[in-house]
C-alpha cells in the first residue's frame, strides 16, 4: 500500500483548501477502506512507521486512527489497526452500480409526467417573455433599502418569524391592493410567500387533494399546471375565448372542479380580459359547488391605458377566492417575494396548516420591500414601467407591422409585457419556434401552452412574445431577423403544412 | 342617495393614503353598487348636479363615471347613467354569507389532517429548541458581505437565475461537505433551495407519488412528517433505540418504504447516532428495494467533541441518498437557505424537473453566503459556536442535576443545541409541558414526537430541552425556576399518572 500515492490523490481533489496534516491523511484512508483500496482484514502500518513514511508528526497519525476507530472503519487490537468490513456486502455493491439500480430508483411519476413546456426565462432572447426590464429597475434605490434594513435587523429577528411574513410587509400589501386592485382585505389576510409558484404550491397542497380535479385555462400557465401536477391534482382544461376562460354548463355539470385557476385581468398567454359576466357566473357557480378559485393577478399593475378591471376577488368579500400576487413583476424575479389574500373566516386554519408547513424568515427584504412601497417608490417605479412597456409594445407593434405584416395578426392587448400574434402563413408556429431558437431569437409557440398541442395548434397556431427587454430603437433589427427565419421556412424546407 | 356619506365612508377606511378626488369617488361608487347601497336600475347623478353637490371638479365626476362604465358597473344611456345588475343573483348572495359555505369550501384534508406537533420556534422561552445562539452570531460581518453582495449585483443577476443556485454558492457547498461532512460530490450535485422545509417538500414530490408510504423515524421530526402529508404519503412510524432507526426484517418486508427519512448523525429528538453497521444495513436494503434515502443531516456541524461519524452518503458513492443540509441552524433560520446533494447520475432529471416546478433568485444572499464560507468566517463561527454550545450544555445539564436531579436523567449526546431527558418523577410529560407552557418556560414533551403520543407515553416520557440561547450564567435560574413548576404538579393537583 503506497501511502504518499493514496494521499496526493485525495489532495488532488481537496485542492486549494487549507487542510490539516490529520485531516488529508483520514480523509484519504478513509476514502482508501470505502472504495476497497485496503481491504477489509488488512492491517495498517504502524503509527510510528507511517509518520516516518510519510515525514508528518505521529500525533496526526495518531489522531486519525482514533477517528477512523470512533467511525468503526478501523478496529485497534493487539496486533494493530485492522481494517473492517465496511464496503458492504450483496445487494449493496451493486449500489456502485447505477445501471443496476436505475431501473428501480426513479423519480416519482408526478415529476416524470411534468407538462414540459416552460420557456427558459434565461434564454438569451430579446422576446423572452416574464422578464421584466430589469436594466431599468432602480437598483440603487433597492441597494439603500437594503442597506437601511439590514442596519434596522437585530438579533432577534434573525430567528424564523411569523409564518404569515412580517406586519409592515402585510400592511403596505393590504393598503396597495385595497386601492389599486379593489381587493378587500386587512393586513391579517395577507400571507407573504416566496412568489407565486411558491402560493401555487401553497394553495394546491391547502385547498385540494391527490385526485381532486382542478380547473386550468387552456392555453394557460405553466407554472400553474406544473405545481397541480406535483400536488397530484387532476388538470381539467378549459377553453379561453376573447372574454377569457369559458367553462359551458357542461364542464360544471360533468366535470366539477375542487379548484379553478384563473387569470382573469390579463389571461395568460393570450392576453383577454375575463368579462364582468363571467366573474359573477364564476363565483355563483363555484359558491354553489364548493369549489374554490384561485385568482392570478400576475400582471394587473402593468397595465398601460386606464386602470384594470378590479379583482374578482373585491366582487364579494367572502367568495372562495384566493387572491395572488407577486412581485416578480414590478421589481424583480430574484427578489422571491409573493403573496396570498386568503378569505377573512379562513385566516386562522390558513395560519395554523403554514405554520406546519412553511418557514418564514427573510426579515430584511421584507422590511426593504414594506418600505420601497410606503416611500412612494414601488408606485413610481410602476408607473415608469408602464410607460416604458407601452413606448416598447408600440415600437415592436409597428416593426411587426413593417417587416411582416401580412404573415401574423396581433391580438388586441391591455398591458403587461408580452403580446400574442396568430400565424396567418401557412407554417406551424412550433416548426417557426424551433428555427427562432436556432437563430438566437426564440418565440414561443402559442400551441405548447395548451393541454393538446397538436389537436389545438389549428386553433392556437402563433406565438408569444415578450417586449419588456426590447428597447425601441432595437425593434426593427429584431423583428427584421425573426422575419428572415420565418420567410426562409416558407421559402421550403420541408416544414410547410 | 347621499354622496357625501358615502365618499366620507370609503375615506375612513382608506385612511392616511393619498389619493385623488376622482379615485375617491369612483372607490366610493363602485362599493356602494357591489354592496347594493345604490340598487341596479338606478341612475347616478348627472356628472354636473354630483360635481356641484361635492364641490369637486366636474372632470373628477367624468372619471370616475367612464370608469365605472368601462368595468360594466354602469351603462351610459340617453337616460343618463344606470347601475348595471352586479351584485350577482341566487347563489352569488349567498358567497358574502360565510356561514352558508362553511360546510363546502374547507381546507383539504391533508391540511386538516397534519400532525399538530410543532413547537413554535418563536415561543417565548428561554428552552426553544431549534433557534440558535442569535445573539452570538457575527451580524456586522453578514451585514458587509450582504453589502458587497449587492454592490456586486448587476441587472442581469435580478431574473430568475439558475434553477439549482448560484455556480459560486454550490461549489462552496461541495467543498465543505466533501471535507466535513465526507460527502462524495461534485458541484453540479449540489441544488440549493429555501432551507430544510423547502428540500423536503422537493423530495417528497420528485421521489414519491401520492399513497406511496415514506418511513419516518419514531419518535421524529414534525417538520418532515408534516411535509410528507402534505405530498399526500402514507408514514410508517419505525421505533428508534440508542443507536438510531430500528427496523426489524418484519418493517421491511411487510411496510416496504418508497422513501426513507433519517436523521443518522443526530436523530431528532433523541439525539442517537446511527451505528455504522445499521447504516450499511440500511444502503443495502433500501438499494435492494429501489427505495431512497432521505439524510437530513441537520446539525452535524455542530457535535462538540470531536468529529461526527460521515454521512450515509458517503459511504456508497452512488447510493440511492439524497443529502439534505441547512444553513437555519449554522447561520440563522431567516436566511432560508439549505441545499440538497442529489446522486450524480439523477443531476440532469433533478435539474430539469426543478426547472419546471421552482423558481430560483436571491444571488445577492447566495454570493454573501458563498463569500462567507470561503472566506472562513462561516468555520470560524461554526467554531465559536461549538465551544459556546458545549459550555451552554454543561452548564444547563449542571443546573439540571442540581436542581432536579432526582427527577430526570439526562441522555448522553454529542452535540447540536438541544439535549433530552427522561422524566423519573410520576407526571406524565405532557402535563408537566403544559405546565411550563403557563409559566413562560415551555418545554416540549417527547411524546409529542411520536406517532401515538397516548401508547408512547411511558416509553418516552421526557424533554427535549433547547439550550442555545441560555447563558451559562442564567441556568440555574431558569432551571430552579422550571423545576418549581414541576414539583408543584408533583405536590399534587391530579395530574398524577
Amino acid at each position: 500500500m503506497d501511502y504518499g500515492l493514496l494521499i496526493s490523490k485525495v489532495e488532488r481533489t481537496l485542492g486549494g483548501r487549507k487542510l490539516t496534516q490529520q485531516d488529508v491523511l483520514y480523509e484519504s484512508l478513509r476514502r482508501a477502506i470505502l472504495d476497497g483500496d485496503i481491504r477489509h482484514g488488512s492491517r495498517l502500518l504502524a503509527t510510528r512507521a507511517l509518520a516516518e513514511q510519510l515525514r508528518i508528526a505521529r500525533n496526526s497519525v495518531l489522531y486519525a486512527y482514533e477517528r477512523l476507530t470512533d467511525e468503526g472503519f478501523i478496529t485497534a487490537s493487539r496486533h494493530g489497526s485492522i481494517v473492517n468490513r465496511v464496503s458492504g456486502s450483496g445487494a449493496a455493491t451493486s449500489a456502485t452500480n447505477p445501471a443496476g439500480q436505475a431501473a428501480q430508483n426513479r423519480l416519482s411519476r408526478r415529476v416524470r409526467n411534468l407538462p414540459r413546456e416552460r420557456t427558459d426565462p434565461d434564454d438569451p432572447t430579446p422576446f423572452r417573455p416574464g422578464v421584466p426590464a430589469l436594466d431599468e429597475f432602480p437598483l440603487a434605490q433597492w441597494r439603500a433599502s437594503m442597506e437601511r434594513a439590514w442596519r434596522a435587523v437585530e438579533p432577534g429577528d434573525l430567528g424564523y418569524g411569523n409564518n404569515a411574513g412580517h406586519p409592515a410587509l402585510r400592511r403596505s400589501i393590504a393598503d396597495y391592493v385595497r386601492v389599486s386592485r379593489g381587493v378587500r382585505c386587512t393586513p391579517e389576510q395577507v400571507f407573504i410567500t416566496a412568489g407565486t409558484q411558491a402560493s401555487l404550491d401553497l394553495c394546491a397542497c391547502m385547498l385540494a387533494d391527490p385526485g381532486d380535479s382542478v380547473w386550468v385555462e387552456d392555453p394557460g400557465y405553466h407554472g400553474a399546471k406544473a405545481a397541480f401536477q406535483a400536488a397530484g391534482l387532476q388538470r381539467v382544461p378549459i377553453p379561453v375565448d376573447a372574454a377569457g376562460i369559458a367553462p359551458t354548463q357542461d364542464h360544471w355539470d360533468r366535470t366539477p372542479p375542487r379548484l379553478l385557476y384563473i387569470t382573469p385581468s390579463h389571461q395568460y398567454p393570450l392576453g383577454s380580459v375575463l368579462s364582468l359576466e363571467r366573474r359573477w357566473s364564476i363565483i355563483e357557480n363555484a359558491v354553489a359547488r364548493g369549489a374554490w378559485i384561485i385568482e392570478d393577478d400576475y400582471d394587473s399593475e402593468l397595465r398601460h391605458s386606464g386602470p384594470p378591471l378590479p379583482s374578482i376577488q373585491g366582487l364579494a368579500a367572502d367568495a372562495p377566492v384566493i387572491y395572488l400576487g407577486t412581485f416578480s413583476k414590478t421589481m424583480f424575479p430574484a427578489l422571491r417575494m409573493g403573496f396570498m389574500v386568503v378569505p377573512a373566516h379562513l385566516v386562522g386554519e390558513v395560519d395554523e396548516a403554514l405554520s406546519e408547513i412553511v418557514r418564514q424568515g427573510r426579515v430584511a427584504e421584507q422590511i426593504a420591500l414594506a418600505d420601497f412601497i410606503d416611500s412612494g417608490k414601488y408606485a413610481r417605479h410602476l408607473r415608469r414601467m408602464r410607460r416604458l412597456y407601452q413606448q416598447r409594445r408600440a415600437a415592436l407593434v409597428a416593426a411587426i407591422e413593417r417587416y411582416m405584416g401580412e404573415l401574423v395578426t396581433i391580438s388586441s392587448d391591455g398591458g403587461g409585457m408580452h403580446l400574442t400574434m396568430r400565424l396567418d402563413a401557412p407554417l406551424r408556429d412550433r416548426d417557426v419556434s424551433a428555427a427562432t431558437r436556432k437563430h438566437g431569437l426564440h418565440i414561443a409557440a402559442l400551441s405548447r401552452f395548451c393541454q393538446h398541442p397538436a389537436t389545438d395548434a389549428a386553433r392556437y397556431n402563433g406565438f408569444m412574445l415578450g417586449y419588456a427587454g426590447i428597447a425601441p430603437e432595437q425593434a426593427d433589427e429584431w423583428v427584421a431577423r425573426l422575419a428572415a427565419v420565418i420567410r426562409a421556412l416558407l421559402d421550403g424546407d420541408g416544414t410547410r403544412k
